[in-house]
């Protein structure tokens, strides 16, 4: 099946059922996620993968008691980081000497340009950018989840304040942006699950200047 | 080939060869990404589709001079909108009641949802927001083109003001956010090509609590 056969399928589920997702397919859609493209290639969010009943639960009349939270199977919480500092930026850059076997001395121009561009932000410029590199993520984790047949929601109905204070995001240097629910469909009680997908006419998202 | 495998193949491609997307590649990835999630379903955002030489052309200055603007086959440009009215959440809920086959007015309680989410943001908050939905379109664009292995740049090095301002974006009612090129990589002249890919490792990626 084709990437524009899978998003088809997939739709925003209101209702799943509680089954688990398989190992492999979880598998599958993290490693998707985190090959996932950013920006000066930093990466610059953790992502929480709750499966736990009882932390669920917690988390629940945080997204106004939404019923995805604990009839998921696995929920992912993006959080981007609160800060870019040199130590973030050092890890980085002693990562792709590693991965490409070159000295970290090679990366001078590279880590000067990644740091400037981080510094160069107010807190709230660097944080709404660090989101944005998440929303890129969710947008590969959605697509992967598509292809691999399991149900999954991108949620922003939650308390961001809330959740960092239950999983103590604050202390980690994190802070929640975004959610996606995996799981699957519980076609019975999801009105949307039969639902039309409504998607803008190609003619009004898109504009060609040939 | 899976998600994934075309996820490793894609890189961050710096030089293009200028040779053009055959026309059902470039609908593929114009689909996918028009299939993309988007909160509430509402896409608050436009994507140019630019192949014009001329504009290529007065547009690189605005990037810095980088070579992909020029080197590149189509050149998306992804514009969040400036305002979110009872004009556009009027349009939105019309082509729902459309595609489903239901009166507009049965709506009612989503319109007011939709709207009062926009309201009860500021404008900096709403085009944050907006900007948001369009990296998740961007995240699934570039997915797509590693799908149909078209060469895709995500590329925020780029003066939004100028690009608006070339464009005549602001009497549309659009502000630029993220530009796409697609081509095909240079692979002679490009030193990314050769390059081992860098992701964080999944276990400081992930942080799973199960």
């Amino acid at each position: 099946m084709s990437l524009t056969d899978s998003l088809k399928w997939r739709y925003a589920t209101k209702r799943m059922n509680g089954e688990k997702v398989p190992a492999e397919k979880l598998e599958a859609i993290l490693t998707a996620t985190q090959l996932s493209a950013s920006s000066q290639g930093l990466q610059p969010y953790t992502i929480l993968v709750i499966s736990n009943p009882e932390i669920k639960a917690k988390l629940q009349p945080a997204a106004y008691g939404q019923a995805q939270i604990v009839e998921c199977s696995h929920l992912l919480v993006f959080c981007a980081w609160t800060n870019i500092t040199e130590k973030e930026v050092d890890e980085y850059m002693n990562d792709v000497a590693a991965k490409r076997g070159i000295p970290v001395e090679a990366l001078t121009d590279f880590k000067a340009m990644v740091q400037g561009g981080a510094d160069s932000k107010t807190v709230e410029e660097r944080q709404n950018w660090a989101a944005k590199q998440a929303y890129i993520a969710l947008g590969t984790a959605l697509a992967a989840a598509a292809e691999e047949r399991v149900d999954a929601t991108g949620m922003e109905g939650f308390s961001p304040a809330e959740f960092d204070t239950i999983l103590g995001l604050e202390e980690k240097g994190l802070k929640s942006v975004v959610l996606v629910a995996l799981g699957y469909r519980d076609a019975a009680n999801d009105r949307l699950a039969s639902a039309a997908k409504v998607r803008r006419d190609k003619e009004k998202l898109f504009q060609f200047i040939n």
